[in-house]
């Protein structure tokens, strides 16, 4: 394909680039030499459809490898693994001749309620920027793009084509939209997909600021704007707000709505040029993959999808070591879930799995006839709900089983009609039958371990009866291996929690401003998402965030943390496996700024480490926060600003479990704010330049107030107290008030002096 | 005084009369026979100043009763004392002639931290509204104006100079401006005080939104709006948006700009006319009120005081009927606050009271030497202070005369110095020097008497190891005699809570939006605010919103609710003191609507009434809801709506006491909803006249959906779950997607036929 210009297209050629052909391809230009790309659901795989292209969602799709949806794989807290799938399912992608994978999701985990979580990586913008950095990395390195999604503030799927989220801008900036700055910055996704949903009341469909001014003119994107199915609202809007492609096709409708648009000089011509020369810029990067002849080893892909799965499980609790298990212990496993894995979540990121493990059968391989099963409940569309046996049979069978085991694993999870895109759940509780069948067991066998499968977090109100949890998400089509390679201890436990277990829902920062309703959600909560609030509240909560065990234990050193060249705070520590397995630590760096001038959450994670560490091993664990992650939004001067002073570098095992902390100077950005007649007294005062000038020129009515007696016919209790209430007293409505000989013209010249010299705050 | 109209001013004079001539007065017209007329601080007595009347507050003020603040007399739920309390400052203020007394305050207490909560009644805005209205009333009787104040949205002192209160339609309507609206329908203030803060970015001194299309349009207010002492930001701005009386003086400076403003054309003469008018109007109302002569009958006005603070304190516990006391028990009375009461907050309500009753002298009046005294510990500026003498020396003393006595009686408190208009408190806790007080107190004698001092609510760590405690609030010069009335039994205490006692600052629903940053606080919390807050959350609180004691014991009998020809709700119940001695209960009223199609809290304060039964006396009590204070602010008619269906109404002692319920039907309002290419599906589908026809447009599309078969490579888990992602799809988005054959034309005129029909929701 020779390089294509927008010149040599005619308008409506241009316009009809800008919209799909069908449901999953791109319209060519064969007279240009411009073909049609295809672009697939995913994020955790391959969903191609394979019944063609003009339908949504009703046909089979080809198989594919199913690997963890982000709320397992992100429990590794580790980009190697990340980029390794992602770059699987790149070549799964080129098999098929796809030019995107639309993916990753990377939307912040507002609410445990939302439904389609299980596709999100975490509550916390770090961690959503650097593994759906490494996601990207990894796809885009076979020649095979991805769409960062859902570009922004999609954090329910209640009334999500139509809600709009309201934030306000420290939020918005250092929540919402920081995790995609880094993977924009850092791993230059070859897409974009703008959300549904409206951002403080504009479709971000449509939003010239979140399109262009903030993705493309603060963060450097080059690349394409893709509408999510159907977020096209306004499509002239959109192609001037910097949306470039519309998906799926229109029926030519809007694509005349561009033309006709330019005709009547309602849309410049260089804007739709732009958009499609985006498009033939993604045709043209699509078209530089060579082709990659199939068939999918399926074997080896499965095998990544079980160590991923292996590395997404987390041990919550596991006392009295109570696992892993010995192979030669009776061990009853119970649960539909063991037979009848739910290993990924409903909508379009649904994949057909070339293979799927049962958990139960993994664990039979291992320990033979020593591993027993009972159902103990049925879930929906499954075997055993086909069976018709009622839950009371169900529970006395479990019972039994348990019974006579030494240890009962009992699998617990949400039904898959409870977590979906599309809709979201209600409440955070286990199935009541679930909950049931576990007390049952434990009466029986108090050496019980839950398994939970699980796409966004449940309440755990069993936590303290039982010794051992195992939260295994949903791990993809080889969760069921993984599970077993885990309780078995083939493979050690490494996972930690992206996002808090509270003990109740109303706990949750969101609850009482989610979903919303008639069209708005307020995102009322502020800075304070996640471990934030929690933190902030000193709220307890059943797990904290950054939270996971493992067989073996760690211990760490001293840590130092120093500011290097470039500003960036680098933190170093000696990390020792103390057990006698080998295994892998998550290290985690928190900071704080104590005093801030702004509010600040007790500690935010800046930085973090998947460490291997063989039995007995000491490592120099090396984790760099960067300078622009200590950075604030600054809303006086729309800027991100660093804040000087001492910040606190707690390094820890979890948001809770704080193993060492250390202090570092940071030098701060200047924020220059001119003084005016709103300016308080207080800072008036504290100018060097004004200051004294406007104090002498206030005359005795500052010095009065000061001076004045204490008696208790005075208004204020003592001269502090009227300091206090001065302070805050804009300067220009102190002028004129009786008593004050100075005019507003005198105080504004006084002011202009004083900004001559510059005002710096911070 | 004759009438005068703005023609017969001149333009000068016209814009002189709308600011003040100095600090309290307006100005003079003499040649058209306009007198200036007196405005001086209240709200719970007269700060008129004796140095004159050009100063802000530095000099004493002529003496005057100073009645239990707002956070004390609120304490009664009694409009009928509050009343009367305003008849008293009426003629306090006749006396002076004093024009225009500047309260009552109504805002909401949203954060205990607020410096001024001691000004405002509640944290519900039917209490505030309630009570604001008897105190106008009262001080209305006597011919002397009142002052609405602060409107709105000032809910802090932090930076309220400059803030933006940034509030959400909802919680605006339904917390912030209900009580206002009230008043201002219930009581016609003759005028209404803007606050200094912004309201969602806009000066509420100018902005005519609130000033004009609220207050006067909506509300039918027709007095005068006077600004806060320093309010105004732009003059003109300010007129035209409906401010019409600036204060203090400007010095001339505004007066020029508004003349120069009509000149200039910038603003309408007919505006300035109606601004003069408005004072003019104020000035023949305060023209009509016959001279009074004085002197004041201080003693009269005294043994309403101490009537009036009787009635604020809150018995909170009770253990073991501690209290009352017998005269011929031993009482070692202990702290500062019981010979240097604190009685009343700093800033501009601070009052010169005529005398000052101290709980000890009291005390000691009833019980003779059977009480006993130690100071515990000093208070900032008191004699205790002054005799120098050390924390440990007092504590050893108390505790020794704590350990002779029957019963401790401790005093606690604020300092004066943390409670004050001008800047807001940093933490809920009572002095540590107290808390440590109390335990060596309590480890002496166990049978010990918490007396609260305080103008906001403390934490009260203490709660389970204090059998009795009594939240005696800041109570006026006769809060004194009031304490040992109630403590010894010749009153028995009927105040309860308006306002929740958290168990930490960390539970309140403002906690990590109060009090904002840069210029905006959000108020993040939305409707639950207070009491629907910890009940929504289900938070554990020390004492809940409406929680008091009493001396005797109230029996309620089951409730009946119905609605009345006018749609109000009534409610009748029996209620009967079932002890021995007379007293008084305050029986309350919320309602729920469980299912509501908005947010609700679990449960509103709609009425209340405080009911005199003697010992072993039943009354019927009629208590009415009225149907507008059911009505939520619907946000996409901009209109108050009555939700039709049933409601749980429930008449209770303290909002977490229900003592008997009752249901009872509602109609709803209608809400008109056109339907539009934004409308969803399923609202779409829902449609009597849209639905099949739009159903049989879509074609096969969406019953293929629905039909979709659910196997594992299906998106969805079942046809529910695809219904439900596909319900709120609008229908304008899928019309054009491949495989659905209609155009959007032809949707549109459907929509437009449908609407034709008209669309009703709810």
């Amino acid at each position: 394909m020779t390089e294509i210009s927008a010149s040599d297209l005619t308008l409506e050629e241009k316009a009809s680039l800008t919209s799909g052909a069908d449901f999953w391809t791109t319209k060519a230009v064969d007279r240009a030499g411009i073909r049609g790309v295809m672009m697939t659901d995913g994020p955790h795989g391959l969903r191609k459809q394979s019944g063609g292209t003009d339908h949504l969602g009703l046909a089979s799709s080809v198989p594919a490898t199913c690997f963890p949806p982000a709320v397992g794989i992100g429990s590794s807290f580790d980009p190697e693994i990340i980029e390794r799938v992602g770059a699987a399912i790149g070549v799964e992608a080129a098999i098929e001749d796809v030019a995107v994978v639309l993916g990753p999701g990377i939307n912040i985990k507002r609410s445990p309620l939302c439904g389609r979580n299980f596709e999100y990586f975490s509550e916390d913008p770090i961690v959503s920027g650097i593994l759906g950095a490494a996601s990207v990395r990894g796809v885009q390195s076979q020649g095979v793009g991805t769409s960062l999604k859902h570009f922004a503030a999609n954090n329910q799927e209640f009334d999500r084509m139509r809600a709009s989220s309201d934030v306000d801008p420290r939020p918005l900036r250092e929540i919402y939209l920081r995790g995609f700055e880094r993977v924009v910055k850092d791993a230059a996704p070859w897409t974009v997909m703008c959300s549904y949903n409206k951002l403080n009341g504009v479709w971000t469909s449509e939003d010239p600021w979140l399109l262009t001014s903030v993705l493309r003119d603060d963060w450097g994107f080059d690349g394409l704007v893709v509408s999510d199915w159907g977020a096209v609202n306004d499509r002239v809007a959109g192609v001037a707000a910097g949306l470039d492609l519309e998906m799926p096709a229109s029926g030519g409708r809007t694509d005349a709505q561009l033309v006709a648009a330019v005709r009547a000089g309602a849309l410049d011509e260089s804007v739709l040029d732009t958009a499609a020369a985006r498009v033939v810029d993604l045709v043209r990067k699509a078209g530089e993959r060579p082709a990659v002849a199939g068939p999918l080893d399926v074997d080896a892909h499965h095998a990544l999808a079980r160590e991923a799965a292996g590395r997404s499980i987390v041990l919550l609790k596991n006392d009295g070591a109570l696992l892993p298990l010995a192979p030669a212990k009776k061990v009853a496993v119970i649960g539909a879930f063991a037979t009848e894995p739910r290993f990924q979540g409903a909508g379009s990121s649904l994949i057909n799995p070339t293979r799927v493990d049962a958990a139960f059968d993994e664990l039979r391989a291992v320990g033979g006839d020593n591993v027993s099963h009972a159902a103990g409940y049925a879930v929906e569309g499954g075997a055993i709900a086909a069976s018709g046996r009622s839950a009371d049979e169900l529970r006395t069978e479990a019972v039994a089983v348990a019974a006579a085991a030494d240890v009962a694993v009992v699998f617990l999870g949400l039904p898959a009609a409870e977590e979906s895109e599309g809709f979201d759940r209600e409440h955070i509780d286990l199935p009541a039958v679930q909950l049931a069948l576990l007390d049952a067991v434990l009466e029986a066998n108090p050496r019980t371990v839950v398994v939970l499968s699980n796409g966004g977090v449940v309440a755990l109100p069993f936590v303290d009866r039982v010794p051992a949890i195992v939260e295994s998400w949903l791990l993809g089509q080889a969760g069921g291996s993984a599970v077993a390679d885990v309780l078995y201890g083939a493979v050690n436990p490494s996972g930690k929690l992206t996002e808090t277990v509270p003990v109740r829902l109303e706990d949750n920062p969101s609850f009482g401003n989610f979903p919303g309703e008639f069209g708005h959600v307020r995102y009322g909560e502020g800075l304070l998402v996640g471990y934030r609030w929690y933190d902030a509240k000193g709220l307890d909560v059943t797990f904290p965030f950054g939270h996971g065990l493992s067989y073996t234990t760690f211990g760490y050193g001293p840590a130092t943390a120093q500011v290097d060249g470039a500003g960036d705070i680098v933190v170093r520590l000696d990390v020792t496996n103390t057990g006698d397995v080998d295994g892998r630590e998550v290290v985690q760096v928190y900071v704080a700024r104590t005093g801030s001038i702004v509010q600040r959450a007790p500690r935010e994670l800046k930085a973090f480490a998947s460490v291997p560490l063989a039995a007995g091993e000491t490592r120099t664990v090396e984790l760099v926060v960067r300078r622009e992650d200590l950075a604030y939004w600054d809303v006086r001067v729309d800027s991100w600003i660093v804040e000087g002073g001492e910040y606190t570098v707690d390094v820890a095992a979890s948001s809770r479990d704080i193993r060492s902390s250390a202090s570092v100077q940071v030098d701060g950005d200047d924020v220059l704010l001119p003084l005016n007649l709103n300016s308080s007294i207080g800072d008036v005062v504290a100018h060097p330049v004004a200051g004294p000038i406007v104090m002498g020129a206030l005359g005795g009515f500052l010095g009065e107030l000061s001076g004045a007696d204490s008696s208790a016919a005075s208004m204020m209790p003592n001269d502090e107290a009227m300091e206090k209430m001065m302070a805050s007293f804009p300067i220009g409505r102190l002028i004129g008030f009786p008593g004050v000989d100075v005019s507003h013209e005198q105080v504004e010249q006084l002011l202009a002096a004083a900004n001559a010299g510059g005002a710096v705050a911070d």
